[in-house]
């Protein structure tokens, strides 16, 4: 077992940095200088993002591996790229790490992260290593491209369009849950959803598609909980939504472990986040093209519906027909 | 008084993201959506560097203000982006805030970011904001452009090349021992120095010159200190150094307090860093051009050695003439 403080920064570097490969039609100088070089991406419009991941506030250690860390820390920014349309290129990564962690621990991180790295094509071009006096903190910076004026933003969704999400919701809330209740449930019910929630698959196949449908006006990821994205939608588009309860796709394994926990799979949908699937909008008139564009490819999508006036508000549709107001209860910093 | 839990993470980001202009040039659409979308940067190289700052590691609040550590993170990665010929363009910032900050510090914060940003046309496109269950976190990831095939790398040295450096060495450290040392020394001595600590001038006009001065064969900013950068460049490079001691631009102010406190000027520049000056090497028979690129445009900058083969190592030529070998104690995380 080696301690971080035996190695040194440098020697910490330079192990990580250990057969990291670039595609040289777009890396001049990765690693090792003051500033990665890249190439430029031609016409071809460019995506900048960040995530900070927060020890005991992102992720417990206890319940995840270093391995899952690194990759979901990826993952997530990948997520982002996605959700605007695009596919991502190159990141760098910055670890604050607390004195006592192992350097095996860091390898394995590091291992989570170039997995992700190498799935999704981004190069890996630099980063920052320093000691935490704290938690574990590990912070992405992500660039992506995409076509120039293929961009798909929140703000486009007119009164009509209907509303559509990727996969399954409530997911990595309900995996969320099981992995910080104690209880004695079943592997095969435990299982998908754990691994939604630390694992989770950025969708970037998906959205390439949308990217190139004539008729998608707004794209998100529904990272922060169906409640907040939809928020997100109907701010940036000066609009409101009526989603219907009976259409928003639940596993079969999350709506048992609700019934065994007691939970409530709306509030996991709505409030949980994490999810990770593409939220997205369409004109009407587009509807027959998504089953080719989408379903041909093995993509799962699910109509969950329609945006409405601004003044008609955020409306909940009950599987008894009442209507409610949608709240955000989502997960708030601070 | 405004505590961040009253404000919560929307409000906190509606607060900051207010005023935020952006070069229409260069930005499609900044903060607001899941990520930046930027106009590629046509023939241009793009840069990109990431630098993490960590409370009690990086900075201390009982001796810097909320906005110097919001000024000197976005300096320190201007920096990098210089000491490769170029310019910024566009930067992230994730922050990990600790739950009792007040709103106004974090404020403050952003003030000195912004500051910085605006005077070099920096656009601030994206974020991230987040909990911190410990120390205050501050992470950039910065992109810059330079003219097709004109970055300056660290590896370009060969033997017989001029060193040099820009402004002065060991202010930053003088000003680090000032603030981490109790001592009654004179104002007219401490005020340079804990501003150049606290306060650092990124040297992009200096840089620019550079990476379009025919003959500069390497470059780098002097961030880790005199040793570790030299030991950088003769690495990169496959080389050796001699640096003349008596040759080492060190400023009175400096002199004065190493004389009060018993320090010494030479491990200040050696092991101090953080000086944020541009320390480069040029082909000999380009020497009578440096006046002209630098001096007449008031930059600083002074020869302080030659390039030699490796196998002679890192050698310093002391005042006395006595030659010892330059050893890196610089500052290494863990």
């Amino acid at each position: 077992m080696v301690r971080l403080a035996k190695l040194g920064e440098f020697g910490l570097i330079d192990l990580l940095n250990k057969n990291m490969l670039y595609d040289p039609e777009k890396v001049i100088a990765g690693i090792g200088d003051d500033a990665a070089v890249l190439k430029p991406p031609g016409t071809k419009w460019q995506l900048l993002t960040t995530d900070m991941m927060m020890e005991n506030i992102h992720f417990r250690l206890d319940w995840s591996q270093y391995y899952q860390v690194g990759y979901k820390a990826l993952a997530v920014n990948i997520s982002d790229v996605a959700a605007m349309g695009g596919y991502p290129s190159h990141a760098v990564v910055s670890v604050g790490i607390p004195e006592e962690t192992r350097v095996e621990d860091i390898e394995e991180l590091y291992r989570g992260l170039k997995e992700m790295a190498c799935r999704f094509k981004v190069n890996l071009v630099g980063g920052d290593t320093v000691k935490s006096p704290g938690p574990l903190v590990i912070n992405i910076a992500l660039m992506g491209e995409v076509e120039e004026g293929r961009a798909v933003f929140r703000s486009g969704a007119k009164p009509g369009d209907l509303i559509y999400t990727t996969g399954f919701l409530g997911t990595s809330a309900a995996g969320l849950y099981i992995l910080s209740h104690n209880g004695d449930y079943p592997v095969e019910l435990k299982e998908k959803v754990i691994r939604s929630h630390l694992l989770p698959e950025p969708r970037v196949a998906a959205a390439r598609i949308l990217s190139e449908l004539e008729g998608v006006t707004a794209l998100d990821d529904n990272s922060d909980g169906l409640a907040a994205e939809l928020r997100e939608i109907c701010r940036a588009s000066s609009a409101g939504c009526l989603i219907r309860e009976k259409s928003l796709p639940v596993l079969p394994e999350v709506e048992q472990l609700a019934c065994l926990t007691g939970r409530n799979t709306l509030d996991w949908i709505m409030d949980g986040g994490e999810d990770y699937e593409l939220l997205f909008t369409l004109r009407p008139e587009r509807q027959e093209y998504i089953e080719n564009a989408l379903g041909k490819e093995g993509i799962l999508y699910k109509a969950i519906g329609i945006i409405t006036h601004s003044s008609e508000g955020m409306v909940l549709e009950k599987e008894d027909g009442a209507k409610e107001t949608i709240l955000l209860q989502g997960y708030s910093h601070f």
